[in-house]
Order: C-alpha cells, then sequence, then structure tokens
C-alpha cells in the first residue's frame, strides 16, 4: 500500500508521465524520474514535477523506489523491462500507462523477476498536445482510470492500483481483464480513430474547409494523430482492431443499404436506437 | 432589395424558422409567420419574435409579404409551394433553408409562377435542440451560409440573398451549385452522420458507456438525430450520399489493409496526410 513514504520513479516524462509526476509531487510525495532527454528533466525539475531525475539508468539510483509507472510507447516499454528490471527494487510494485494490454501485460509479466509485480493500466486521459512541457494533474479529473489484473495478480496490487488512480484524481476506476479492455479500446478509442483519419484522407475536388460545420469538426478532431504511437498501438491490438473496423464496416453497410433502397422503416429504426443509446454516454 | 419596409413571411417555426424570425425582427423588420401549431405562432409572439401569424394559409394575409422563407422539411415545402404559391405576391422572392438543393431546388423553380422567385440557400447553423421555444438570433453567429442559384435566376437575386445573410449575422457567404452544394453536404454533414449513427448501432456484449472518453462523444453526438428530418433529407440525396458512403468504406478498407499487414509506412503516412489535412479545418 501508499504511504507517506513512498517513493514513486516515473519512466518517460512525456505528457502522460509529466502530469503522473506533477499530481504525485502535489501530493507531497517524493517522485523521481528517467527520460532520454535532459531538456525534458530539466523542465520538470525546475517546475517542481520531480524531486530528482536522470537521463542514465544507474542500479544504485532504481533501487531506492518502490512503484515505479512506466509512461513509455509500448515497445520501449517492454525493451526497457528485458533490459533493466533486475535494477528495481526487490519488492517494488511495477505499473503502466500503456493503451493496449494483451500484448503488452502477460510479455512483462514473464520478463519479471518473482519478487516483483506488474500490474497493468490505462489512465484515459490525454490532450491534443505532447511533451512535459503540456503535463498538467488536471488532465485526471473526472476521467477514467482501468486496472487490468492477470491471474498472476495479487489483490494488494489491485488496492495499491486503486489507491495510486484516487491519488492522481480519477474519478472512476474499473477492473476488467486485458482482453475486454482491448475489445473496448479497439472499438472506443481505435477505431474512432481510424474512422476519423480515413475521412481526412478521403479526395475531393471542392475546397470543403470553407463550409466546415461542428459536426465534422468534432468528428475529425482526432485525425490531427501522433502517426509514430498510434500505429505502434494499431499493430499490438492487430486482430482486435481489424475486426471493429469490419463490425463498423458492416454496420455503415447495412445502413447504407436501407437508404439505396429507401427503406426508411429500416433507417429510422437504426436512428432511434442510436438516439436512445447515445444518451447514455452522455457526461454524467 | 431589402429596405426597411420589407416584410418578411416565415412559413414554419422551428429551430431554424423562429431564429430567422428572432433575428430579423431585432432588426427592425416586419415579420409574419404560418405555422401549423397555435403554440408556436403563441410562443413567437409572446417573445416577440413575430409581429403577427396565423395557422390558415389566408390569401390576403399571404399577399402582403416581399420575402419568404421555408423552414419546412423539404416534402411538405414542395407541397405547400405546389398548392399555395399562387397566394404570393406576384414579385415576391421566396427563399428556403432545405439541407438537400438538387433535389428541391429545380422542382420549386418549376411549380412557381414566372413573376415570382425562387432562390434557394442552406444556412449551416442548428442545435441539438428543437421546435421555435429554442430558437436564438445567436445562431448564426460566425455560421456559413450558402446560396445555390440555377441559371434561372437573377443577380439581383442573389444579391438579396446576401443581404439577408448579413443581417441575419452569416459570418461567411458562398455561392456555389446545387451539385456542388449536395457533394459537399454529403459528405461534411450526412456522411458523418450516418457514421455516429452506425457507431451506436454496433452490438458489445460489454457496457461500454463506463469507458468512454471525450473522443467517442466528440464521434457520436450527432447520433442523437431526429429520424424523421434525416430520413428524408437522405432520400433526397440519394445518389451522392451513397458515392460518399462508398468512397469512405472504400478509405477505412484500405487502412485496414495496412493495419492487416503491418505496413507501418502506409499507416503513417494517411496518419500524416489526416494531420496535416485537419489543420485547415480548424475555426479561423
Amino acid at each position: 500500500m501508499i504511504n507517506k513514504n513512498t517513493k514513486f520513479l516515473i519512466v518517460g516524462l512525456g505528457l502522460i508521465g509529466g502530469s503522473y509526476a506533477s499530481s504525485l509531487s502535489q501530493s507531497g510525495y517524493q517522485v523521481g524520474a528517467i527520460d532520454v532527454n535532459q531538456s525534458s528533466i530539466d523542465f520538470a525539475l525546475k517546475n517542481n514535477l520531480i524531486a530528482h531525475g536522470s537521463t542514465k539508468v544507474q542500479p544504485e539510483y532504481l533501487a531506492q523506489f518502490d512503484v515505479i509507472i512506466f509512461a513509455l510507447y509500448p515497445n520501449q516499454f517492454i525493451q526497457w523491462i528485458t533490459d533493466y528490471q533486475k535494477y528495481l527494487k526487490k519488492d517494488a510494485l511495477i505499473t503502466d500507462v500503456t493503451g493496449v494490454k494483451q500484448s503488452v501485460v502477460y510479455k512483462v509479466q514473464s520478463l519479471i523477476d518473482q519478487n516483483k509485480e506488474f500490474i497493468s493500466a490505462h489512465p484515459m486521459a490525454g490532450k491534443a498536445v505532447s511533451g512535459v512541457q503540456n503535463a498538467s494533474s488536471q488532465i485526471f479529473k473526472g476521467a477514467n482510470y482501468i486496472i487490468t489484473p492477470t491471474n498472476k495478480n495479487t489483490q494488494n496490487a489491485i488496492e495499491t492500483s486503486k489507491e495510486l488512480a484516487s491519488i492522481l484524481g480519477f474519478e472512476k476506476v474499473s477492473v476488467i481483464s486485458p482482453k475486454e479492455h482491448d475489445e473496448i479500446i479497439g472499438f472506443l478509442s481505435q477505431l474512432t480513430h481510424c474512422i476519423a483519419v480515413s475521412l481526412m484522407n478521403c479526395e475531393h475536388k471542392i475546397e470543403l474547409a470553407d463550409f466546415t460545420g461542428d459536426s465534422f469538426r468534432d468528428l475529425t478532431r482526432i485525425a490531427n494523430i501522433n502517426d509514430v504511437m498510434w500505429s505502434e498501438l494499431f499493430l499490438l491490438n492487430k486482430e482486435t482492431l481489424v475486426e471493429q473496423i469490419d463490425k463498423f464496416s458492416a454496420t455503415l453497410e447495412q445502413f447504407k443499404n436501407y437508404i439505396k433502397n429507401e427503406d426508411v422503416s429500416g433507417m429510422r429504426q437504426m436512428m432511434q436506437k442510436s438516439t436512445m443509446e447515445r444518451k447514455r454516454f452522455d457526461k454524467k
């Protein structure tokens, strides 16, 4: 469990790592950090996001931390664990912020020493901008925190994850399996990004920007996308995502056929369902 | 041209008709209205949206107006013109707010008497709620107004339409053909509504609402939809809309195949294009 002496290490000081650091430091915990960029460490030190940090992996530095939070791209995270997990404290609790689970959780759990525990989590928060310079503890307010334990995890680790979520200010904490997580994220997040990207890749002879309304702007806001990170996330959830795209395409095809066949009752039925269903998704 | 004595008639006092009435009355013009519901007329009178109004079509009432604005569903509009256009003032200028053009403009122009002129327009403004009770002249601020003249229209009517748009407070006025209009709207508005409706019709075993982030909310906000009005609009733009759906589906399929084949460079190219293109659609 977390207490006032618990020391946190953030590996990867980007937008999310920096926001974790900021929030934990504000709550009075000692926070250290590892990042490849000295400028990110400097910024975080100067702005009191961290107490200390390093661009190098030093065994004696790593050995002091109780809870390690990985805020790296998935493949970097797995590589880091492979290379350096041995330097972490014997009974360290390791967690992460990775947006895909099945392809990461089992792999990392198989790589770490038996006395350490890795419990995976996904903070559903973000911003359209990246980098530690944009970090803010405010992005977690009202947001969802998903914990995805496996049968290798202890109840104690699950409780500690919940505590962490609460310290960070998340509104709702859910505990689901890695498979459920990937299905949900494949649909709610990855599919919607694929749709937005595809919309912006449709060719038109007419200059459309002059005619845009808020609906189109809302639907394509996320077409402004970090192509390095998302191509990695898409591939690590490939099968589930392809399934979600196929399911959506079939539904759109059905709606199109109603239009084509002038089946007004079919169209209206789908619109009535969407209207009813959508209400459940409004912000509480 | 519009002058301080120009009398306006609004046919159809819903959200858009009511907002036109409100804005024109605030600008000092005399505004009358026809609506099938006495309660809508009463509300508009009580709130000074109109000077007078009627639920009945009375020839002597209709004959006094210089500019007639139709804010009805498309098929109702065509029916009204068929039945009653003969009662309108001899040199009346008729305009509308209809969201589809090719299937409406030529038809209405063929139905009206030679001494009258119909110039079609599409105010790209709205709200998630409907009804005259939600009318507001504010919805036109910063919005686009599209005029779609044909070779039957006079330069004078185009100029009067521009004047009307300016009085109403629209930010930008465009003049394009009915065909261009339907392509643009088919893509920017109708396709996006079809996508949102289809997203909300995808079946899932897991309760998703708990895990929703802002991206999914933004993409599906318009899934809360008036099924009567939109099924009519979709059918009246059937061929263009089906074409836009097919084009989008093919683009999404291409992106899916990049994922399936782990073609990172193909994926990143589409994401880089979407990021670049999307910037042009930001609000100025």
